[in-house]
């Protein structure tokens, strides 16, 4: 895997358009910014032209929209892709509630998307499985992971990272899992949302390549996460943001490469 | 009390709906994740049906709320009534901005609440008392804060828990009052819209013992907040926060009934 | 340089009204508490009156703003003008953001503000410099920054605060230089925000002497910041945040006379 871009993305310090979930917005940004990428959130469409043109990435968030956040949504999709911008959508409570994922599906439909970030619960709904949620989290399923993700690669022509204990990255063929992490991510609220926003910062620095720039962020949030839980025998949800914060700064490629665990799987592991 | 409510809640997860105060909505909804339950948080009207259906308690806040946000208010409580699901009210600033008041006063005429939970200022103000506010702070006074809470318990036939030194919890007669705290909840801004919501958390697995489960609510949060501030001579406020969201994800049954210092009033103190 | 405003301040406990940056408002209000101060944020146009009645100082901020919040910007600010309570702007974004600086002037026109707090870039493209920005930091340029905050100053008729290595303190005449701070700073999204906030709190103290009031505010802010940065070799900003609101609460006058390296200019320095 590429580990290089994450030298690549604190040297370039990339502008990160974000429209936030605001619930989690702070950290978001504070996440983005620790990496080594440079956040910049907007409310106002009347600025999503410029802020579009200054940045390399967007990051489209769908947790606790309003309508007027839809539309705004929308223009940002569109221009990202007049504006050649890669873009990240996170599907927040799609599994959880039917409104969500209507429209999320129109969004889909609307502009297209470079990456998906989600839990197997949103990954599903999103896809046309039947799956349970419970609130935001990912809830149970019995469903093979790997085919739902790649049945909604292959539906939106993007790449899944699907998160979970083991993430599960696929541009619809190829398909990489990462198996390193913590269920401290689960206990503060706004991992997945950071993820996502990691996911486009390695998107601005990808050169075009979606699958790798997922895997990578996966790969590198994943090992971070699970350096930041080894620190402390039981470490609670306060203290783990904290130390994650200080820990996406100083992690270094050397110290991923030496607990990574990922698998890259075979062409025959795939969706037929 | 029935502190096996705590397990209870957290053997359930139940799932908060928040029409959450955005200047402290990642803490509250950090802080109903650590202890066990599963926060939903919600900005579109459109959503609020469904929402309220997949919901086991509502906590509605009255902090820095816009126009829109007072329909949505509104649609949200009035549906919680339907659906049967409880429902905690936080008055935030009531007494300090006549217009927050009247507001409030106009959703609790639209619906039912189960608890409101405030500070004296806010409880003293919704009850028609005289009081002094500073601020989004509770003020000083000198009434009975007793008789304050057991006025605004029958005024609205709901239980009042009324924030401070010393918490009172009154469904009009009977009056908990809990001596547990700490000074450093005043530190940081957010404690009392986070306690609101974990008094919706207790309501969802109540069993419809509204007085029990705000009394419960209370005792824990005072308790874990004690316990956080005892961990350090002196600690600030940055450090209780981060603090306080592990003690919630820790602190026991038995860690609590040790320190518990809490009264139930005989109804000779009730109010005429 | 008149510190003692600190524990004026700390005695007055200011309420200090903020119309705020969603992203950052929770850091903001928490700041303003540990430091000594009373914040009270607003959303809602029709309380702006009463929210001004008792407010002691005002602190706009134009981070990621909506057309709704710019209308209630400007009420927020002509409210506090006819009641005579100080203002401060914070030009978030005003240099990367054409949309965003044509906003920012309007709004200088319609209301007098007393002091603009900003970072190079943002003061920059306010006094009509041309200048360098990269997402929301201040970018790099080599005109000379105390002619820039002076031409500001003077052109808005206020106390320019620019942020920066040095701070640069200026009411068009006089010139204050504060070297005080902490590279940590830019690591944590907000300081610039939690700073704004805090010069608010200063003016609601100072009276009617602005320029002493930022420059205070400056100082204070930028040694508690070095003193936090100081208790570790290698802090991240997860750790630093949490630190810098403890260091808020508990940082002394005696503490900050001990590091204070500031340098009032004589006015030869001054822009002709």
């Amino acid at each position: 895997m590429k580990l290089s871009l994450l030298n690549k993305l604190r040297e370039v310090n990339p502008v990160i358009l974000n429209l936030s979930n605001f619930v989690t917005v702070q950290d978001v940004a504070n996440g983005l910014n620790a990496l080594g990428a440079s956040p910049i959130m907007s409310e106002e469409i009347a600025e999503t032209d410029e802020m579009v043109k200054i940045c390399n990435a967007v990051a489209l968030n769908l947790g606790a929209f309003t309508q007027a956040q839809i539309t705004h949504l929308r223009a940002m999709g569109k221009q990202a892709n007049q504006a050649h911008k890669p873009v990240v959508l996170d599907p927040v409570a799609v599994a959880a509630i039917t409104y969500r994922k209507q429209v999320a599906l129109e969004l889909l439909n609307q502009f297209q998307v470079n990456v998906i970030r989600g839990n197997a619960g949103e990954i599903a709904a999103l896809a046309g499985f039947d799956w349970q949620a419970h609130g935001i989290d990912a809830g149970g399923g019995s469903s093979d992971l790997t085919k739902i993700a790649q049945v909604a690669a292959q539906k939106f022509h993007c790449t899944i990272l699907l998160s979970g204990a083991t993430d599960i990255i696929t541009d619809g063929q190829r398909v990489t899992k990462v198996s390193n992490g913590t269920p401290l991510f689960a206990t503060h609220v706004g991992s997945g949302d950071m993820l996502s926003s990691i996911v486009a910062a390695f998107l601005a620095v990808a050169d075009g390549d979606d699958f790798q720039a997922a895997a990578v962020a996966a790969l590198v949030f994943a090992c971070i996460g699970e350096l930041t839980a080894s620190q402390e025998k039981k470490m609670g949800s306060g203290t783990f943001i904290m130390r994650l914060l200080d820990q996406l700064q100083f992690t270094t490629i050397e110290q991923i490469t030496k607990i990574a665990r990922y698998r890259e799987v075979e062409t025959d592991d795939k969706c037929e």
